[in-house]
C-alpha cells in the first residue's frame, strides 16, 4: 500500500455530507481498488454544530475554506461550497498556488472562470476536476476526455437540468399549469435560491459550456452560449406536442464548424420515440456523437447526495491513482478561442401564435411563411372562449434565421397578440 | 511533447483498420491530447496482399503475431486478431512478458485467461486493458473501473450481443419466424462463423463475465455463468409479449450476494416503458447499479469498425497518458473466487407449455402451479389449428426453483407436449 491520500472537503451540504458516507462506508473497497486509503484530515462548513448525519469526529474543523485549502497537510481540496466568486475561489485559486489538487462540483465557477483556473492548475502541476459538475452522477467528463479521445467530436446534446425535466414531466403528467408545477418544485426544494438558474437555462448551459470546452479544444465560453429558459411554455403547447408525437424538453446542443461554437439550451421538441423523451423527473441525459464511435447515450441521476458524491470521489480516486489529464482534456494552452455562432442548420419548427380573432388573419401568417419560403407541415386551431386564437403550426424544415424573419413579419401586420413561442424540433 | 508511444498491430480485419484510419486521420487531435503522437510501427495479418482501405505502407510487416509482440521496438501490442488460446494468446503472453503493454478486443480469450493473463501482466509491470471487449464502443469497462470506483457496485444488466437483438427485434418488426430471420442476418453476415456464439448468448455471456469480475472484486468466471439462447422464442412469444406490455431481450444480469456469483444470459420479457425495450438491431446497453450513484445507463454501438476503433484508441491514449490501472480494477491477486450461484429472486414469469387438446389439462396445470404456491396473473389459450393447444401464462412472483419444480409436476402429468418456454420478466 501506497501512503495515504490526504482530503480536505469545504462545504458540508448534501453532496459533502454524501463524500464522507462513501469514504466511512465504502473504505475497504476503496482502499483495494486504488491501493492507498482516502484520508479525510479536516472540514470546513458555515456551522460546526449542525447535524449531517455523519460524524464529523475524527476529522479537523476549519471555519475558513481559504485556509484549509493551504493547509500542510492535504494533498486534494475538494471544494463544494459553490458560487463563482468571492471565498470560493479564493480557496480554489489558493489551493492551487500551494499545489494542492483540486475536486470540484462548481459548474458556475469552472464555466465563468475555467480557463484560467485551468491555466494556473497546469502550470502548477496540479489536478483540477469537476466530474460532479455536469450531470451529477453520470461520467460524461470522463467519457469526453478519456473514453472518447480519439474521436473528432461532431456534437453534444442533452438534458442536463433535473428541474426542468421535472417540471415539464409533471406539467404534462398532471396537465397543470406552469405556475402550479413551479410552485410544487419550489415547495420541494427542487429550485435554486435563483430559480432562474434552473428553469431560465443557466444551470444547465454552464454544464454544457464545459462539455464543450473538452468536446472541440476549446476555451470555455459561457457568455457566447444562447439561452431560452422554459418559463413561456404552457400546457397547451405540451398537448399539443404531445398529440403530435413530441415531448418539450430543456435541451442543450452543442456543435463547432468553421464559423465557430454553437451552444443552444432552449426548449425543444422531441419525439416521444427518441431516448430523451423517456426521461422522467430529474433524471440526465447526454448524447455524445463522435466521427468514430458514432453514439453514445448516457443516462443516470443528474443530483442528489449519492450521485454528485460517487462523482466527486471518482475524481479523488483518479488523482489518488496518479492519473493526472489535463483540465478540459488537452493542455489549457492549446484550447482555442472560437467565435460563438448560432449554427442555423434547417429544421423543423413549433410555432405557438395567439392571433387576433378576426376573419383574413391566418391568411397574413400563411402569407408571412410563404414570402421566406417556410412550408407549413401541420396547423391546427382549436376552439377558444377568448379574442386570441391560439394556433400551432408546424413548419417543414427552414432555418432560424429566415423562421425569424417570417416571424417579424407577422408581428408588423399586428396579427399576433403577443410573442410567438418558437421551439425547435430535434429529430433526435 | 514527449516521446511517441509506439505500437504493433496484430489483425488487420475491420477492427484493426479502423484502427489505423482513426490514428491517420485523427493524429493532431490525438497528439494535441495525449502529448505525444501515436507511431504504428508494424503490422501483422494473414494476408499482406489484401485491400483493407488503409494505407499501410509506412509500416514494418510481421507474418507472425508473435514476433510482432516480442518486437524492441513497440510500447504497445494491440491484438485484434480474435481467439481463446494458439498463437493469440501466445503472442499476448510474450507481449507480457517482454514488458509490452497489450490492448485487446478479445473477449473470448479474457474471459477465460483472463485472471492468468491480469496476473502476468501486473507482475510485469504493464497494462492489459480491453474497453472494445465489451459493448463496443460504450465506456462500460472505464466506468466501471475508474468512474463508479467509489460504489459498492449492486447490480449489472444489459444486452450486449448485437446480433441477438438484431433478431429480436426484426422478427417483431416483420412478424417473420426466427428462422427465417436467422437466416437474413447470416446473409447479412452480422452470425460469428459458429453461430451459437451469438445466438447462444457466448460472446454476450463472455462481456458479462468481464464487467462481474470489475464490479465485485471477483476472478472471472465464465463456466459459472448460466446461459440460455434465443433459438426457441417463437413470433408468438414475441406477440404475446407485446400484448401484454413487453419486450423480449437477451438480457444478462449479474449481482453478487453473500452465497456468491449469479451471472445468468437469458432471453427476458422486459416492460416496453423500459429502456432496455427500446433498444433496436445492433445497439448495445449496459445498466449500472451502484450503492452511491443509483442507476447509470449507457447505450451505444455494440460492434463494428468505428465503435469498437473509438475503444481500442481510448486504451492506447490511456496508456500514452501513463495511466495504469489494475487489469480488473483492482490489483489481479486481490480479486476474490466465490462460487457460482443461481441467485433465486423472485420474479414474474411468462410461460408458454404446448399442451394437449384434452379436457381437463389445463385444470391438471393449474393445480400443478398451485401446489407450490405460484398464483397466476394472466393466462390466455387462443385458437388453434392443431393437437397442441398453446397456453400462455404470466405468473405472480415466484422463484425459479420452485418454478421449476412445478414445471416437472406438469411434465410428470404429460400434459405438455414438449418442454416450455419460460422466460423471467425483468422490471427494468
Amino acid at each position: 500500500m501506497s501512503d495515504p491520500i490526504k482530503i480536505g472537503i469545504a462545504g458540508l451540504g448534501t453532496v459533502g455530507a454524501g463524500l464522507i458516507k462513501i469514504i466511512q462506508k465504502n473504505s475497504d473497497i476503496l482502499n483495494t481498488r486504488v491501493g492507498r486509503s482516502i484520508e479525510i484530515v479536516a472540514v470546513s462548513a458555515l456551522s460546526k454544530t449542525k447535524d449531517r448525519g455523519v460524524d464529523l469526529s475524527s476529522y479537523q474543523w476549519e471555519d475558513d475554506p481559504v485556509i484549509l485549502a493551504k493547509r500542510d497537510d492535504i494533498d486534494i481540496f475538494v471544494e463544494l461550497i459553490g458560487g463563482e466568486a468571492g471565498q470560493t475561489k479564493e480557496a480554489i485559486e489558493e489551493a492551487i498556488k500551494h499545489g494542492k489538487h483540486v475536486v470540484t462540483a462548481n459548474k458556475a465557477m469552472l464555466a465563468v472562470h475555467g480557463q484560467e483556473l485551468a491555466i494556473s492548475a497546469e502550470n502548477n502541476n496540479v489536478n483540477l476536476r469537476f466530474e460532479a459538475a455536469v450531470a451529477g452522477g453520470i461520467p460524461v467528463i470522463k467519457t469526453l476526455t478519456e473514453s472518447l479521445a480519439g474521436n473528432n467530436i461532431k456534437r453534444i446534446m442533452g438534458v442536463m437540468n433535473g428541474t426542468c425535466n421535472y417540471i415539464l414531466t409533471r406539467m404534462e403528467d398532471t396537465g397543470l399549469a406552469y405556475e402550479e408545477i413551479f410552485e410544487e418544485a419550489n415547495q420541494l426544494g427542487f429550485l435554486e435560491a435563483d430559480p432562474n438558474l434552473d428553469v431560465g437555462g443557466i444551470d444547465a448551459a454552464h454544464k454544457l459550456v464545459l462539455l464543450s470546452s473538452i468536446a472541440y479544444g476549446t476555451q470555455v465560453d459561457f457568455k457566447g452560449a444562447i439561452l431560452e429558459g422554459i418559463g413561456r411554455i404552457t400546457i397547451e403547447d405540451i398537448r399539443a406536442a404531445s398529440d403530435m408525437g413530441y415531448r418539450i424538453k430543456l435541451l442543450g446542443v452543442s456543435t463547432l464548424n468553421d464559423h465557430g461554437l454553437s451552444q443552444t439550451m432552449r426548449p425543444c421538441l422531441v419525439p416521444t420515440t427518441s431516448p430523451l423523451a423517456q426521461l422522467d423527473g430529474g433524471t440526465n441525459m447526454i448524447i455524445i456523437e463522435g466521427d468514430a464511435v458514432g453514439q453514445i447515450v448516457l443516462r443516470g441521476a443528474g443530483a442528489g447526495e449519492g450521485p454528485t458524491a460517487s462523482a466527486v470521489i471518482a475524481d479523488i480516486l483518479d488523482i489518488a491513482r496518479g492519473i493526472n489529464i489535463p483540465v478540459f482534456g488537452q493542455p489549457a494552452h492549446t484550447l482555442n478561442k472560437v467565435p460563438s455562432v448560432n449554427t442555423s442548420v434547417e429544421n423543423s419548427f413549433y410555432l405557438r401564435l395567439n392571433l387576433k380573432d378576426e376573419a383574413g388573419i391566418l391568411a397574413k401568417v400563411s402569407a408571412a411563411l410563404a414570402n421566406y419560403g417556410i412550408s407549413i407541415d401541420r396547423i391546427r386551431q382549436e376552439g377558444h372562449e377568448t379574442d386570441a386564437a391560439p394556433v400551432i403550426i408546424v413548419t417543414h424544415p427552414t432555418d432560424r434565421d429566415t423562421l425569424n424573419k417570417a416571424i417579424f413579419e407577422i408581428e408588423e401586420t399586428s396579427a399576433a397578440i403577443d410573442t410567438p413561442v418558437v421551439l425547435r424540433i430535434e429529430a433526435v
